[in-house]
């Protein structure tokens, strides 16, 4: 059988983030329904992760298994063709037989968006974290620092889904300002629940003075979630790149 | 009685425009609320136009009476806490007695987006005009030069609306293209009703060579708007600018 991986872009507003569930529209939801029309088949999608209502996907993958003949170089027109305007398939490739999108991912980049001035932007509207009162980046890179390495993050992720390890390796979290935006990039080989926007939320407290930007490490030894700041709001969350080995690593970073 | 005039901004997706309706929200009603609630009574705004369903506004300029005794520089924080998201109070100061948003108004700009790709921006939708076929910004902006000067523009208006006189002068029609984004700038004393829209549809049609781009001036001396091309779909337009004399001039422009 065929294993497809493409690469997919969406504005999150309107979805109960990526995973189907039972009641709420999901992009996953959407994604195979659309699939379904192009394929002439049911078909379940893997994707590269949950992401949360509200949360977007500048870069994502999902992969799916088919004997369908369609050529991968037009599957995006197909798929566009009905899918709603908030979610496009970008590009697509043949993957290996064992590749799975969440499995096979090496690491993840997330980018976290505030709207930092004293005028909300229409334009920004559901898609940044408008925080009127004013915040250093310099002070926030500095605690974004304290998370960077392997720790155990239980003290920066919701309880909610069972995990194995709250072990991660955070590559990179780097915080810099552009004019009223302030743009935070964390990489890691995982992230556990709600992580990256506790991360986002305890730089947030480390700038207006609640946290001492010095005492992250501190706060990831101890485990607990109250020493941390809290929980940055889904809409200035999105997932900006996902890496794999191989052909399909080579396609999402096209 | 004090005449205040404030510079707004709105996504206009989700409003029947700006002018107040029966039944469909539009954007004067929900400034018309929140200037009620901040004012505690019911006050009337004048804007500087209507603009279309789905129409969207970077700069306007709205203009009330008040004996209220805010402060100028205070209302748009007043104004912002009773607004959605998607519509935004910038900047108000105190306008001369005689001054009204439309009446005063010298000259607008209106800037239209095309998204000419073959893959859409989820980002982008409802925000843009997404046009798959390849465009020629340099054919476009040789036809929008038959628009500029002082014409007889009722080839390239919908009826709609009573005007006196069908003639304007056009300042200003750039047509650019900057990556997979069409801009097109034009700026002219007034509009007549889906004038701004139809002659970047007519720029449209002469990049597809369904219009010669150096028969504009032939097509408005005819007055037939069958000659003229499409009106463009309203999500790609945005009021840009709007220019006055005197203290609401500065305002505008800051």
């Amino acid at each position: 059988m065929r294993n497809i991986a493409m690469r997919l872009r969406y504005d999150g507003t309107n979805y109960h983030g990526w995973q189907i569930q039972d009641k709420d529209i999901t992009v996953q939801q959407v994604v195979e329904e659309a699939l379904g029309k192009v394929l002439k088949t049911p078909t379940r999608v893997v994707g590269c992760g949950r992401t949360d209502a509200g949360v977007h996907a500048q870069r994502y993958c999902a992969n799916f298994r088919t004997d369908a003949r369609i050529p991968v170089d037009k599957l995006h027109l197909a798929m566009n063709a009905h899918l709603p305007g908030d979610v496009a398939v970008c590009d697509a490739v043949e993957a290996d037989e064992d590749f799975n999108s969440i499995l096979s991912c090496v690491k993840k980049e997330y980018t976290y968006y505030i709207h930092n001035s004293n005028i909300r932007d229409p334009f920004l509207d559901k898609r940044v974290w408008f925080h009127p009162s004013a915040l250093d980046a310099d002070i926030m890179h500095r605690a974004a620092q304290g998370f960077v390495g392997t720790h155990d993050f239980a003290a920066v992720r919701s309880v909610g889904t069972d995990v194995k390890s709250t072990v991660r390796t955070v590559h990179w979290f780097d915080v810099e300002r552009k004019g009223d935006i302030i743009i935070l990039r964390v990489c890691a080989n995982g992230f556990l629940y709600n992580m990256a926007r506790a991360m986002v939320g305890t730089t947030v407290f480390a700038s207006l003075g609640k946290i001492n930007p010095d005492d992250i490490g501190s706060i990831l030894d101890s485990g607990d979630r109250c020493l941390a700041g809290p929980t940055a709001p889904p809409q200035g969350l999105y997932m900006t790149n996902v890496w794999y080995d191989g052909e399909v690593g080579t396609m999402m970073q096209r």
